[in-house]
């Protein structure tokens, strides 16, 4: 698969560039966009890059109804140099293909996908902010299009990829953020769809959230659907915890997402020679970990933040002060090693980044 | 709120009819939609007739991404004196605004969307089919249109009913399905999205069906999320059980959607003096019941079988024939009371049939 089969329109009416230094998250989008469409019997077809525009919809379409929708987030930066780099672009491919699979969607080729989001950046590169801090967010996404009101798999589809410049998401330095332990909603369980990036995991989640900031709360701690007692994710991102020198992050179960952070995160601890365990962790066990003055550091990993440091967790009418409301030494170090690597200040010797030609 | 309120305008291009005695489910749609829409500060506002037409969203659009959707299906019949019943579309309005307060989405004035249901089909109303089994399928939808990639409730949202002819479900008599009890995926969980009619519940269901299906079965019975021991659900029906006379279905538990067929098949279990029982069943108990020659009738409830008898069920290898895999008594009897009832063949003695003047 080689670029040359990604037809390319450009726009005739390039728009405004926002200010690099006053960006938000995922409100402006850059002018082009890549689209395919899938069709039963045909498979994917009329690989694209077309002026950004609207979406136009039966509204009978299955997405409308029945919630057949899989996405991506990965980031873009450029670099001192100029250079365009993404931060391990294949593992979210893989992941939009395991996510197609649990929601009886087709697989794409992960090759021209990747070959479209290239093509695509090199358009529209003068979109990538260069202000410390900032990134162009890149959104892949497949929805069902076809208009059917029957429940069953739909038979067309449409695979976009939007572009977002967003802003630092650490303007005054990185703040630890204090999360609610859920006690009472769930975001999966085992058998569900936790384990794939699907809209509906993410419209389930919001009421969790609404009522933990009514309380004051930036996100909440989820624990497992089945007995209330493990710990799964912080809102949507992946957690990890230092406890008495050793790192521990909820092992893979089936509902919590695989995070391409916390894997590289994983990655980054094991080259260092600082033990690292997937395990299954409850709430009592990190709360004895707390009394007894071992729990060390907590945080939170996914693409938006990279790392999201734990400043409280209020379970049970108890408050658990990690590190005194700071962030953490290895918290640190974790977060300036992978944003120096994806942003290519530091070298890159797990061959994470993939450089965008242009 | 009176009808007045409601803007009409009407289409210039009127579509052909179906055959109405060759129709399927959910692939034709009628020549009017109403919509109305949301803006945060302003509340829900212009609502209209409008004719069908599709929709043109951003494709930042937040349904397409974190799948703030919510839905209803209820059904419109016209009597051999050529009047047009709605059964219990109040609940179905009150329903929908139950989904909306589980996905961080506007309540609406439930009397101004049953004008405009009304309303619409006075319009569309030589699209309702009058062949025996026929009916006009009525889905209104809400689903979130704000632009924005943050994972928070939208801003702004579109309501819309559209409506659809639909053929008879059993064309030939009513054949008993048979039923794959699930043993690996779940629906729902208690503290997730079940109670609520939301498109991720029906995105996350697909892979099971899938698998049933490929193994010869034509639906699957749903266990709870927590233990898989309890019986919740029936593809996207509620379920009952005859057991030694007396009629059993699961309780609402907070993953059971609180199905109006199965009310009203309560209410009029109870009107008739019949034993029924909302608890907790295990799929032991269940079986332990069948070992004993104690299971009489299984069917499934919703609006588009109304009544769905169950033939066959398998479990853990075994196989649960019940009542020869053929339809029960009072499972006919419900059926042809029920239909009755909503076709205008039978007295309402329950008030249920709202008359849409014309
Ligand atoms: C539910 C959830 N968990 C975890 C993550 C972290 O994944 P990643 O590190 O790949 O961004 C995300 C998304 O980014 C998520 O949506
Ligand atoms: C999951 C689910 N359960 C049960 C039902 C039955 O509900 P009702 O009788 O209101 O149609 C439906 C829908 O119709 C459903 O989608």
């Amino acid at each position: 698969m080689d670029q040359l089969s990604i037809h390319v329109q450009l726009t005739n009416h390039p728009k405004e560039k926002p200010a690099f230094d006053q960006l938000s998250f995922g409100t402006v989008f850059t002018d082009h966009m890549f689209t395919m469409d899938y069709t039963e019997g045909k498979g994917w077809h009329d690989a694209k890059v077309v002026p950004y525009k609207p979406i136009t919809l039966d509204p009978a379409a299955i997405v409308f109804h029945y919630g057949q929708t899989v996405f991506e987030g990965l980031k873009a930066y450029v670099t001192q140099e100029d250079e365009v780099l993404l931060f391990r672009p294949d593992e979210n491919m893989k992941r939009l293909n395991r996510s197609n699979e649990r929601l009886c969607m087709p697989a794409f080729d992960e090759e021209l996908a990747l070959a479209g989001l290239r093509k695509l950046i090199q358009i529209d590169k003068d979109w990538i902010p260069n202000v410390e801090g900032t990134s162009l967010y890149i959104r892949p996404f497949i929805f069902a299009t076809q208009p059917y009101l029957g429940v069953a798999p739909s038979k067309t589809y449409r695979f976009m990829i939007i572009l977002s410049p967003v802003g630092a998401y650490y303007k005054e330095g990185i703040n630890p953020v204090r999360i609610a332990v859920e006690s009472e909603f769930v975001r999966a369980v085992k058998g569900g769809t936790g384990s794939a990036k699907t809209a509906g995991n993410y419209a389930g989640a919001m009421k969790a959230q609404e009522v933990a900031e009514a309380k004051g709360y930036s996100q909440v701690l989820w624990l497992d659907g089945k007995e209330h007692k493990y710990i799964e994710e912080v809102g949507a991102m992946n957690v990890f915890f230092k406890i008495n020198g050793e790192v521990v992050t909820p092992s893979l179960n089936g509902s919590i997402l695989e995070g391409i952070t916390r894997k590289s995160v994983i990655e980054l601890l094991q080259h260092w020679d600082i033990p690292v365990t997937e395990r299954q962790i409850s709430m009592e066990e990190l709360f004895e970990a707390y009394e007894s003055g071992l729990l060390e550091e907590a945080f939170g990993t996914g693409t938006a933040a990279v790392i999201s440091p734990i400043g409280e967790l209020f379970w049970q009418d108890k408050k658990l002060v990690v590190n005194h409301g700071e962030i953490g030494e290895l918290s640190k170090k974790i977060y300036d090693t992978m944003t120096g690597i994806q942003t290519g200040k530091l070298p890159d010797p797990f061959e994470w980044r993939m450089k965008v030609e242009l």
